[in-house]
Formats: C-alpha cells, structure tokens, sequence
C-alpha cells in the first residue's frame, strides 16, 4: 500500500468513526480524543488528517451533501411512476437517517462553525429547496400532481419540512428509532400527506403502493 | 421590597437575559459568565439562583412547555371559527418563536440534560402531541375539517411538523427572520396546508381568511 492510499484509508475510517459516535451519542459530547480512543489510533495520527472536530464535521457535510444530491438527481431522471417515487423517497429517508446527527442539531453547530453555517444555507436552500420545487413541478406536467403553482410550492416547502421532521422529531412522529421502520413509516406518511394532490389518473397505482407499505411486517 | 420579592426579580432577569442570549448567539457558545457579564451581575449572584446552565435552561422549558399548554387549551375552547383558529395559530408561532434556540437546537442539548430530554419527550408526546390531535378530532365534530381517523391523525402530525420547521428551517420555508413576517407567513403556510381536508361548509370563511392574510402589509 504506498502512503496515498494508507492515509486515504485512516482519513476515511476517521470520518466514518465519528459519523457513528455523532450519531449514537451526540455530536456536542463528542471530542477528537473519544474518536481516536474508539478507532484505537493516536491524536498526533488523527490530526495529521483533521485539524479539528469541525473539520471532520464539514467533510461528513460534503458526504451527506453529495448523498442528497444523487438523490434529486434520481428523482429528476423518474419517469412518471409511484413506485419509482417511493424507491427514490425511501433512498432519501434512508441517507437523512444515516447522517442523522446533522438533521437532528446542524443549527447549533453553527455559531462553532461558520463554514458550515454557509454550506448548509447554501445547499438546502439553492439545491435541495428548488430541486425539490422544480421536481414537483415536473410531476405536475408528467400529470402525476394536481394544484396550482402556489398549492405546489407550499406541497414542495411541507414536503421538505415533514421528511426532515420524521428523522429529528420522534416524539412527534411516534415511530421507533430503527432503520427500516423510520424509512417505511417515513414513506407511508409522505405518501398520506400527498395523498389530496395525486391526480385521478394515478390514484389507483398510489393507493395500492399505500397499501402494499401498510401490509409490510414492522 | 423583601428579600424573597428580590431574590425573584433577580431570578426572572437571569431567566429573561438567558433566553435572549441563547436566541441571539446560540446556546451552545453561551455560559454563565456571559449572562452575568450581560446583567453586569457576579457569577456568585447568578449562582445564588441557579447552579448552571442547564438549571437555567430547565427553567426556560417549563415556561415554554406552560405556553404551548396555554394554546393547547386556547384552542380547545374555541368555538368552530376559522378567524379563532387563526388566532391560536398566531399566538402559537409567536409563543414557539419567542422560544426558537429551544426548537432549533433541543436534541443536542439531551446528551448534557438528561432531566430536559425526559421532560420534553413527555410533554411532546403526551400533551403536544396527543393534544393536537384530540384538537383536530374536535375539528372534525364541529364539521370544519373532513377525513378519516388515519387521515386526521396524520393530519395531526403533519401540521406539528410543519408549525415547527417553520420556525426553525428558514432555509427551506425562506421566510424573514422577524416576528412579525414569521407569524403571518407560517399562518399562510399552515392555513394551504389544511386547505384540502376543510369541509364545503367552512370554504368561504376560509378563503376569506386566506385572502386578508396575504393582503396584510409585510
């Protein structure tokens, strides 16, 4: 293994470490010594690849950032299709989950760290916030979405705001904190909340999608 | 003025300046030397009252969970009236907003404040929760909302979830960061997000109400 790539491998097993720690036990109680004490490396070997907490932090960003982006370019390339939109919104159910510990505190972290700050604003507003609009928008045009351009931007702004709210709000939510439970249950509610929208050429393929996640064992 | 007369004043000024400091720089970057700096009081004062931050912050829970309790019971005394259901709406987002460094960073605040996560997962899901949703049931008895059980319920949720990221997510609601814009802009937000499940009977109130809020000067 030449050096690239030995340092290539410690840099992401670093990043991967604590996107585990953030996640299981909250990033705020989470220092660069717990990370090297749990990968069993030293902290000189740690900050050889991260000068900082906040630097780990702003890659595991970039990660998650690159994740959603595929995302909504998934979404983009669907043909009209439910289970095509349920396959994509169960993938991003699955990476908000994976990266939860971003969902659940990132506006926290920002007076800490302000290049975060600005890449987060930047990306969920410019990216994810108008990716989100112009998709509903096409779905609209493909016939799949009944509504007018305001009924549409508000379905696009509540969409974001309730799959977001089903990864950090549990207690609101009600579902158990595992996996594949959240991103079933997640899928059923955004589908409910859709539901009024869905125009009377694909109500009955929604409703048997609906129905076929409500038969599926927890 | 007595002692104890004293005492609580300095209480509630500790109180008061925590909650605006929080909200302004973040909790996170706030300790007690900077509120007693802030008051120009000494640390040994503020210690008198309260013996940390967190004391201070359990304190600002119990007054923002007596809030939300207040409209949860404003609401349930409503008579069925779109413009009254507005007004607990407005009195809502205010109460939520006065209390934004609560919503915007309350998980990550769990892993140092085991007696908050607990208090504020019971009175979420308990009260808020369950609240809300025995409110929209009613809603449906007086015949201004329509839908099934699985439909109100998920109504329910749906509408905490988006009451919440709009104030804590102005980077997908893109909505000013001011008290006034938040409140009438959520009202819109919230009212578009009801819209299909109002009854034929209450339509024209609730278009009208709609119509005086995006009329209303920003």
């Amino acid at each position: 293994m030449s050096a690239k790539e030995g340092r290539s491998q410690t840099f992401n097993r670093i990043v991967e470490a604590s996107l585990n720690l953030f996640n299981q036990q909250g990033e705020r109680v989470i220092t660069t010594n717990h990370i090297a004490r749990y990968m069993n490396i030293s902290t000189g070997n740690l900050y050889y690849h991260f000068r900082s907490k906040e630097e780990i932090i702003n890659e595991l960003h970039r990660r998650y950032a690159k994740g959603m982006a595929e995302c909504l370019n998934a979404a983009g390339e669907l043909s009209a299709s439910i289970d095509g939109m349920v396959a994509v919104m169960e993938k991003t159910l699955r990476h908000l989950w994976q990266f939860r510990f971003l969902q659940q505190g990132i506006p926290s972290m920002f007076p800490v760290n302000k290049a975060l700050e600005e890449n987060h604003r930047d990306f969920t507003h410019f990216q994810v916030a108008n990716g989100v609009q112009k998709l509903f928008m096409r779905l609209r045009e493909q016939e799949m979405l009944e509504g007018d351009d305001e009924q549409i931007n508000f379905l696009a702004k509540h969409f974001l705001l309730i799959q977001w709210g089903w990864i950090v709000r549990p207690d609101i939510t009600d579902c158990p904190q595992e996996d594949r439970s959240i991103v079933r249950e997640g899928c059923r509610s955004l589908l409910h909340f859709l539901s009024p929208y869905v125009s009377p050429r694909f109500r009955a393929p929604f409703q048997r999608t609906l129905a076929s996640l409500e038969l599926q064992p927890a």
